[in-house]
Formats: C-alpha cells, structure tokens, sequence
C-alpha cells in the first residue's frame, strides 16, 4: 500500500513552493473552498515545511468565509462565493488573521453540482497576496473535467501562484 | 494521470462520514496540525460533502493554535503542541468557532525531525467533540512509519472517530 496521499508532481511543486520561502525565511498560509485542504496538505507532506506553512483555512459554507475570513457579507451576496471579489477577500483575510509574508486562496465550483450557465462546473477563482503589498487575482475555467480534476488543477495553479509570489516577493 | 489525490480507502472512510452525517442533518469541523488539511481534503472530495462540512482549521503553528483556535498560551507550554490537552482545547476552540454539531482535532509528530524520547515520531493525539456534550481523546504511536505513514494512520483515526461520533450523536 503506498502511504502518500499527494500525487508525485503536485509533491514537487509543493517542495518547490518551501525551498522558494525557505531562502526567504518566507512564512505563508492558505484560504481554500474547492479545493478543501488540499493546498495546505500538499505543502505540508514535505518535510520541514513547519518553518514555512503557519496556517490553512478551509472555509467551506459561506458563513466560514464570513466568519472565519472576514469576507464580507455583501461579497458574497453581490458577487457570489464563487467570484474574483471573493477570492480577494479570503486572501485579504488571511494576511489580518495570520502574521504570514504570503497566502493564496482558491474559490470555485468543483461539481458535481452547483453549477449555472452564469457560472458553470469547474469556474475557479485564486488569489494571491503578499505582507509587502501585492496582490494578484486569476480566473480558470477547466470545464466539466470531473470534481477530482477541477480540485486536483486548481491546486497545482494556487501552489504555482505561491511560487512565483515568493520567488519575486519585494522585501518591505 | 489519475486526478484522485486521495487513497480509495480513504475515500471510503469519508464517505461514510458523510453519509452518516447527511442522514442526522450534522455539520463538521475539523482542526489539524499533523495532518495538514488531509482530513478535511479527504471529506471534501466525496461530491455534495458541502451539506456536511463547514470548515477545516489547519494550526500547524504554535502562534495559529493559539490565535486562530483559542488553545491557551498556558496549556502550550505545560504540555506541548503534541498532547491530550492541546488536542482537546482544539476541538473545543472549533465548537466556539464554528457552528457544527461535531468536531475533530489532531495533533502530531509526522516527523523525519521534531522528536524527543518523551515525545517520538509517530506520536499523535486526538480529540472529537459534540454540540452536544460528549468529548473523547485518544494518544497513538505509530513509531517511526515515515512522514506519509504516520499522516495517512493519522486521517484513518480521525475519520474513524468522526464517523463513530456521528453514529452515536446525542441529539441534545
């Protein structure tokens, strides 16, 4: 039986991700919804990634995002809980709630329902923000590829977001 | 490529989770550190597990324990990050933070690094806890299985703990 739990490829980009923060002594957390901890899982299967990773939010329910994140309520009424407003807001919240340099957030619909012609099945919203004031957001939209496709993209995009935010991380 | 990052088995055991939750209306939350994320990403895969799970806390930090679930400062230095005290003020600080029926907290050493000969590799505390007043705690020691061993050991248990909780949920 084999014990790891995180694929092989998505192992490397997390250990990519630590050795990037590591060099600069760079702590980070995350806000997930879709992908339900599997940003946080990744990074810490590597060993040694306690000098890096301080926390995770898996904020679920919207009523997480709310109180858990600080997302404000009329986010996600106007925008919806999937949405770029959104993501910016987990992402915002993470850095106030945790004394971390750098945090990512991914919001999305993973399916196999809740999606609408607006906002279909594997519509994905990240985040990324730094302590040093940057502030990026993206938009994917990987289609009907299975709720185990959709979260397994969405993390290798949220852990390559964390690495190039620490690899260009402008020191305050 | 397989898209799935969880284990079959493990996906087995959270969907029996889920079902037993779904079927007495309980919400869940979890509080990790050891396992970092992999119980509440193992829930979330299981399609319509949003019914079932509002929140996942992943404290791998002292500092997170402590601002993000309440653990006292105090309970910290007496007995440690890894200890029955410390996973069931996790559990506790949970039920005060999110509005769930029932609970689950682990804390551990995955390893290669931070053992002692009071506290080994392997070495791993649980706590699970209802709104309505039962609390339970259990300690393992997995000796030295590895980094993914003691993890996935560790996702086993606090699965099996939450699916026996909920079989047995006192309605208050």
């Amino acid at each position: 039986m084999n014990d790891r739990m995180i694929a092989a490829d998505l192992q490397t980009a997390a250990r990519r991700v630590i050795d990037a923060c590591s060099a600069r002594h760079l702590m980070v957390a995350t806000a997930e919804s879709c992908t339900g901890g599997l940003v946080v899982a990744a990074l810490t299967e590597i060993a040694g990634s306690s000098a890096v990773v301080a926390a995770g939010f898996v904020t679920y329910s919207n009523d997480a995002k709310h109180t858990t994140l600080g997302v404000p309520l009329e986010t996600l009424q106007q925008h919806g809980a999937v949405s770029r407003a959104t993501a910016l807001a987990m992402v915002d919240g993470v850095l106030t709630r945790s004394p971390v340099d750098l945090a990512v957030a991914v919001t999305g619909i993973a399916g196999p329902g809740g999606g609408s012609p607006e906002k279909p099945v594997g519509l994905v919203y990240f985040a990324a923000a730094t302590r040093s004031g940057e502030r990026r957001a993206k938009e994917a939209r990987y289609g009907d590829i299975g709720r185990a496709g959709v979260r397994r993209r969405s993390v290798e995009v949220a852990l390559a977001m964390l690495e190039e935010m620490a690899l260009t991380y402008a020191v305050p």
